[in-house]
């Protein structure tokens, strides 16, 4: 059973200015430990290494993006849009404020390494055995399966989905607004309030009126910039990889039976592949800061440097590649390896890559739900078609490759790098 | 030997939009281990359980008490200001960006359970076997010891101590923009340009121009609404209090020869008094959190318990205590004892002040370098005999007693509170 | 007969980010012709002169005191207080959107000097021959009547009147946030939504919860900044004083039967105080201006001196007194008119002052409706018999004695100013 | 002779914060009444009809563009770029200061009527008989003739020019954030701090250093929305339209000798087109709304409504015309005269375009600099070549048909719009 708080409450937030909780079932969803868990997870994983501002949580995202989805509901509502399924408000409430529940640590690093996914995590919160489910079964026996077909995008009713994931959802618009504001750069702002204003529920879809699509293509072009500048930033990247390779190389020695000074149970569960959502719930960023710090004690040389060079922001240095010569890579790999550094963990090449925003294919996997401008005449046109701005980042994998490696490659054993191209190769930047 | 950089480098800030490093010393002084640890110190230590954005650490906050101090000394050689002693530059930049180096995780509850004090460490930090001390000797072989002695505010130019620490001072200033903006308040908000221009060096000191005063105002205004709005706030008092209490219990056990199911050197060494500035490196905020996380699963009830509570925001209720009564308050205690709960460790009488603004009298134990203005026949007058507002906030002791304890004494012993007197005080919110 | 828009309409305004506009009448009441002059009246007045962004018109803010209004009573609605009557709604926010549309140019200069009053032309405008009067009458036939009252403070719903008029009103919060982001200075921002959340209705009056005391001290502080860093700025009030003298002498010009070069009829009127509401419609600022221009080449060389100052900003420097010497000044203006200075136009004293909260006393003369805590016992309790800050702020008359004069007096005549005392008295800035 | 200020004084200002001036002659030229007359002028002309906040004047704009200009030279001057004319410092600010000063109230209207340009206009007043002309002369005797050929672009050194007048000049960073700033749309903004930083003299341009491209796309970007949603907003062009149709009509009035009511001299001289320099500067936006509003008192019935419909925004109504139809715009025409609107006077087609950013085509009429790209082996790349974005924006003229005519055609004569087709076009929107 659902019913509203007596008395409204609010967050005092820095990018909504409040957050405004207005049913019980909400507020006892962000007391349960799974979700100030989310306290204990940086939105940007390692951005704050380049952005020193970056280091918010997903738990302030989490209620940002409730909140946006508060917003458009709210809007639906005093505009009394037909089409919009008045009954589905908690659902989408909900599953916004939990989609990110089920995120780990450094997510991209961890779930590259051990083959983990947050969105099933997310699930399995939602399912199992935790206070996330017990209060939201006071809703109705049902409500926490529904819950999950909203985060796993398989719920019946399209518009409910398409609110929390979709190319213009509450999602994104928080993100981009949040950690614009956090990392200060001012890429990411767009005008929010009148985003919402040309959204309308149509046909079973979120639509944007025509009018509004300036605005769109000012969402879009935030959301380009932040990619570029910020997400992709090569120094973050870095970081991923030597945290990546952190990962690898611990892996590694598990398989080997190397006998590590320092070792906790869920670890051992997330190298088995056994982790619990008890477990999970422990495998906090403190938790794996904490094994990254000692680590940097362990015997074994490459993972103690590699998670020194992290702990210390000593990241790998990255060149631009213009032509991709994996020839030549091999040879820098040979050359790595005879001066003494294991080419495994420490080179890397990088192609960071995305669509800032994609036409919509249907049928193809993981497509996405595109971007539809309704006129004056009820006809509905995807975005693209329309606007020469939205054509011109549609569908273009951007991006460059990126060798990281070392400094120290360069400037202790640059009279072996005798090959000319090799020389050239490394001292582009 | 001090050197400026080939290319000034630059940091992306949220707060002073960039933070400008144009000394090779500063630079390698932020890559050093001890200073990217401030990263793993959060700068507001539990008020992000009030105020969700406060996430930031201390390493942001000591970026930008650096940036003020740089931005106040390229004013002062701008304009040429006599009096200002130029070779002493780079020791207030030094000294600015490492004042807070000794900084440990949620300092305040710490620090009183143990003894430790931030700004020592910070010295031991400055003149031990560190990273920070290799740099600093490359300026000069008494560098690091004048280092050392600006932060504790015995160098003998006090103009020098003060652009760091007094009553109008770069940490000030940068600390109140800085968490106004993280937090989302916007009562720390000041005109920081305009306070720099009105600073001048005179006769040792720094002053203010009067025609400077009503800025001035402005500011002590700000850090009086940050106290009571942010810093006093009761929700993060009481998450203060709760883990003052936990650290209070381990330390009790660990007397007590309890045997931890979780327990690591530095812990031990911080119980006997015995750390090292290696161990103290290792006692980050995230080695804290993980402590705190697996003691919740400690059989000792008590650490257990308010371990869980700390980590999942179930805090202590308070109620605000019109008049003082330590009978009534005896009685409770012995009331919840009676029920099954240590009155050492479940109740707590909460007393929070400050002082936005003291008065400057001279030889008075722990005296703060009053604000000065400067008219324009050079008579210098303390602030608060011009300025009424400043006047009425001078001096001042302000603060509430707050009384905190367990929710769930109220709810599930209210049959028990049968005296009149009890319920009142209990009821009081 | 009041209904609302089909759609809702918005505004995009710098402060509040949109404005919007649910009501026809609301809507057809911007659209009059006499609100619509309203751009051409600026807010400030001649603040322009000392902050270069200060141009915004009346026009905007009356936007915004009608949007504050609204978000105050669609707060008291969605939380269904009671004490909230309403069915006052229309009538709170057709007074919020008219109570300026009397304003004049230059208000403060010509008030002065004509002895006009802003609020009895909103009343004329408001119950005249007008497009505002028609639009009004649609609603009833004593609509128009009970927006008068309103304006005028007799209507008999307190209530309603201290929406539009008392201390913490929607006009003072709405120009202040709007005047100190046209200026650019940061004194004048403050939590608008928090204060918005703990006003209440009670008991026929608006009043503050107890928790929000702070927040109301933050926009007492802020009300304090802007009076004595923006409207009481000194070069502000020497624009003041100079356009006061431009129509003091234009008045005694006509008085004396002068043959104006530039004379239309409104200024006829205004001078012979027989102004209708139609040539007051015709008395905007930009008609001013042109008067101003053009009476700068007029043959009276002190209406014409005057004139040329105010328009190229060469206006009276100023002196401040510490202690007022009235046979000092005596002499000053002997000498002034002994140089070839009118003494009656080219000096003045200034005493500007404001009581930055009013302390309720009631039966006292223009009293104003104080700020009333309330708090869980629902006693009301004066603001500043709990705050020291409000305390510390309140009945003060500050100020200091300013005298205003040309700068060339000192620059030409210096070698006359004989007597030291003079000489003291002008050189002291 | 130049020489630089005792003391640095500073605006504030609500863009750049403060506005720094340094130097005797930039502080005296603000202070003409040439300067000052700029206050009278609105930057963004008819748009406060669209966007009320939009009330700023060329003053605080021109300020900006200095300020800009002082800073972008501050950060050649600190970095000690070879290739930067530091001889060249006070011709570029005052350059800067000065390229708007020949700007007239409602520019576009009144220039397209009357075929001035207010870019001849800021070189006869930097050369005529003028305040500003003799603050100039002090520099030496070819300093004012310097400063014109910078404003009209025939200066011999490039970089000179290319400070104030390209692709990537002082002006349009001003305007950019100031418009948005004043509206209240977050479009227009972007990095100010970062694009300065990346700016470098090279070979006589100013070139962008190749990791800077982002920051330029977005600057770009802005730039584009600014065009689109805010100055070639379909309000503001109605009201530019009506406005140009007020002058058209009152010079083919005064062409065919009709007895004006209401004339003054600078009035007569605009018409027939013998403006002097001292009538020009009586022609200021005040003196031309007075004008319109005296004119809405004409007997001429087609001129006292423009007028009135300008003053009272009662603009003219537009639709989108999705194919350009001149038959069925001449049919309309038609019906306009037989029910009594002239179609001279009362139906427009309006197709506004802008080039966002122009590929340089050298030879080309109108050229403008393009941004170069500067890369690590020193090779200029025009942006376009290396940027997705800008190429999708670059050389498209982009923009709409709109149709303008008078609402009341549609509401009182709908019965008469016989035609199927005439219907369907005025029924679009």
């Amino acid at each position: 059973m659902a019913s509203p708080l007596k008395e409204e409450k609010v967050f005092k937030d820095p990018v909504h200015k409040y957050i405004y909780v207005q049913d019980q079932i909400i507020w006892d969803l962000i007391n349960t430990k799974e979700f100030q868990r989310l306290r204990r997870i940086r939105q940007l994983g390692t951005c704050f290494l380049t952005f020193h501002g970056a280091e918010h949580s997903r738990f302030s995202h989490s209620l940002g993006v409730y909140e946006v989805t508060r917003k458009i509901i709210s809007q639906f509502e005093r505009n009394g849009y037909e089409g919009w399924p008045q009954q589905e408000r908690l659902l989408c409430l909900c599953a916004a404020l939990l989609h990110d529940v089920g995120h780990g640590p450094f997510s991209h690093s961890i779930e590259n390494t051990f083959g983990t996914h947050h969105e099933d995590w997310s699930c399995r919160i939602v399912l199992g055995d935790t206070e996330v489910n017990r209060v939201l079964r006071q809703v109705s026996s049902e409500f926490a399966a529904q819950v999950a077909e909203v985060i796993c995008k398989t719920y019946h009713r399209q518009i409910v989905v398409s609110l929390v994931s979709s190319q213009l959802d509450a999602d994104r618009m928080d993100y981009l607004l949040r950690d614009a504001y956090f990392t200060g750069v001012n890429y990411g702002t767009f005008d929010l309030e009148r985003i919402l204003r040309v959204m309308r529920p149509f046909q079973g879809h979120i639509v944007v009126k025509e009018s509004g699509m300036h605005a769109v293509e000012d969402y879009l072009m935030s959301r380009y910039q932040m990619y570029w500048q910020v997400y992709f930033h090569p120094v973050t990247r870095s970081a991923d990889i030597v945290l990546h390779k952190v990962f690898q190389r611990a892996k590694q020695l598990y398989q080997e039976e190397y006998a590590f000074d320092f070792m906790l149970p869920p670890l051992l569960s997330l190298f088995d592949g056994s982790l619990t959502t008890h477990e999970y719930h422990l495998l906090d960023e403190a938790f794996m800061q904490t094994v990254l710090t000692r680590w940097s004690y362990e015997r074994d040389p490459i993972l103690s440097d590699l998670c020194s060079r992290f702990l210390n922001r000593r990241l790998f240095k990255y060149v631009q590649l213009e032509h991709m010569d994996m020839l030549q890579i091999g040879r820098l790999k040979e050359l790595m390896r005879s001066i003494g550094f294991d080419p495994d963990y420490y080179i890397e090449l990088d192609f960071p890559s995305d669509l800032s925003y994609d036409v919509y294919r249907p049928g193809q996997q993981d497509e996405k739900l595109p971007i539809l401008l309704l006129d004056h005449k009820e006809t509905l046109t995807e975005i693209s078609q329309k606007s020469e701005i939205v054509k011109s980042i549609s569908g273009i994998h951007m991006g460059k490759h990126h060798l990281y490696f070392p400094d120290e490659l360069l400037e202790r054993h640059r009279s072996q790098l005798v090959s000319r191209d090799l020389h050239q190769l490394l001292g582009s930047e």
